[in-house]
């Protein structure tokens, strides 16, 4: 489907080429994996330079760009707002957590190094990512750091990603209903992939109309990404997802997948993408790309 | 000895009611440990609110007052230090770490909760630390909240704490000599030590001759903290400490009181609280509480 799309393969090359940015700075922002204490560095460096498909810092850039912010003006959050991402997949990871092996098509972090070792990586990138946004080479202005590290612990604390997986944890995940479900996803994904967007917004010094209409597009798209996820998982091997799947299913953790059926799931994504996509005429033909984004969140294969 | 010393009770009652301060703070900034996700929330208000001798939040309130700043304007400060230090206390007791079971004289957060709450909460204290400096109450001027953030990022993350505990955890680590040990102590103990001192001087505005004075205050300090550690692990039971003792022994590392014996130690770090104190003449009368303080962290039982 998405081949049919005028500019699909337009989008799919603007991704690759941000990723491909994205990657450049995290390994210029990070510091060399030597010394005493290399072995932690190194093991930040694994999961941040691993790939993966950047979206979190791609619509950090684009939603700049809406308000005419430069790509480059816009990397060193993207990538503060990415080593954000990895942290939480690495501690994600962990035995005492998902316990998977495999992410990004590679052994996980406390596999290729060890447990002690992927906690100590993981705390290392949070720090790192509050130390870039804190640092004058992400904005000038210091007014524009602090909101975007507020937002960034906003997002990223208990009322956020931690208190996201901590209810994935918990005895209670196995009986969420869609409401239960819809929150859950709304801390554990959402609340990141709702930053990244206003991110954007705060580096462009957007207005309160303009942060709005990208927050509610960011928390459509993010559960539309989560409900895709969830279809992957059922419909994919592991070798095309890169990461264990069934993992859910296994755990009897209820899923959108579970509770919708597969047909209802996909139509609601596919609502919740149009939904994503009406709150961005505001921005007129600006906002082309990150139409195409959230269809290609959708569409997407892994 | 301590009790000898004229003003060494008023030393004393001050650290508790400035320690009482600093909970009541960490206990009002938490949020309340309900809903979906208050097991983690109640974790980090386990671990936060669970005493100590709250030395780091002391040191910033006190070298804030230098500069004439009311203790009540680097609460805030003081308690994100605080929550950078119990998040670190949480993930260095997890199994994968040090293993400890016994922290501040109670069941580290891993015994009383499970290993994936506990390393959910360090992750949590971690970024509400950066949320509480990102926040206007912590201080009026950006500016002043930015160079709080980056000191404190610089001071945790793998250039400080975090590449500390890896060091600590190095096959390595066994034959470390007296510079390596040095070395490590200032990176695991010392760089938070030495920011809860120039967090105070940012707070208050300090020239650079001050800060510069503080910081060499502080990291002389922190490496007389570190050996006395060493000497109370060695003379001290569980029960006076709050704490495992003679882990280091059994795990066949280094320490300074290996390398140096017992009198050698005792007396080094009494050099060290002397010199720590010398840095402080250029302050005049107005150091007296920071003096006692040295001496009291040489002197202590605990």
């Amino acid at each position: 489907m998405l081949a049919e799309r005028a500019g699909a393969d337009d989008l799919l090359d603007r991704m690759a080429r941000r990723a491909e940015a994205v990657t450049q700075r995290l390994d210029a922002l990070l510091p060399p994996a030597d010394g005493p204490r290399g072995r932690v560095v190194a093991a930040m460096r694994d999961s941040a330079l691993s790939g993966g498909k950047r979206l979190r810092p791609f619509l950090t850039i684009e939603c700049a760009a809406l308000f005419d912010v430069a790509p480059e003006q816009a990397l060193d959050c993207a990538a503060a707002i990415e080593m954000m991402h990895c942290y939480s997949l690495i501690h994600d990871d962990l035995p005492a957590m998902d316990d998977s092996d495999l992410r990004r098509g590679r052994p996980t972090v406390h596999k290729s190094f060890d447990e002690a070792t992927a906690i100590l990586a993981g705390d290392g990138l949070l720090t790192e990512a509050f130390a870039v946004l804190a640092d004058p080479r992400c904005h000038p202005d210091p007014d524009v750091r602090v909101a975007l590290i507020a937002g960034l612990a906003a997002a990223s604390g208990a009322a956020g990603m931690v208190g996201g997986q901590m209810i994935d944890l918990s005895p209670e995940r196995a009986n969420l209903d869609l409401d239960g479900i819809t929150r859950l996803q709304s801390l554990k994904t959402g609340a990141l992939i709702t930053f990244s967007c206003d991110a954007g917004a705060i580096l462009g010094g957007a207005d309160a109309a303009a942060r709005s209409a990208l927050q509610t597009y960011a928390r459509d798209l993010g559960l539309a990404f989560q409900i895709v996820d969830d279809l992957l998982d059922s419909e994919s091997t592991p070798e095309e997802l890169g990461k264990p799947t069934g993992q859910d299913d296994a755990a009897g953790k209820a899923t959108f997948l579970g509770l919708l059926g597969a047909e209802a799931a996909r139509t609601k994504a596919q609502e919740l993408v149009m939904r994503a996509c009406a709150q961005l005429e505001i921005f007129g033909k600006k906002a082309e790309v990150l139409k195409g984004t959230a269809q290609f969140v959708v569409e997407r294969r892994s």
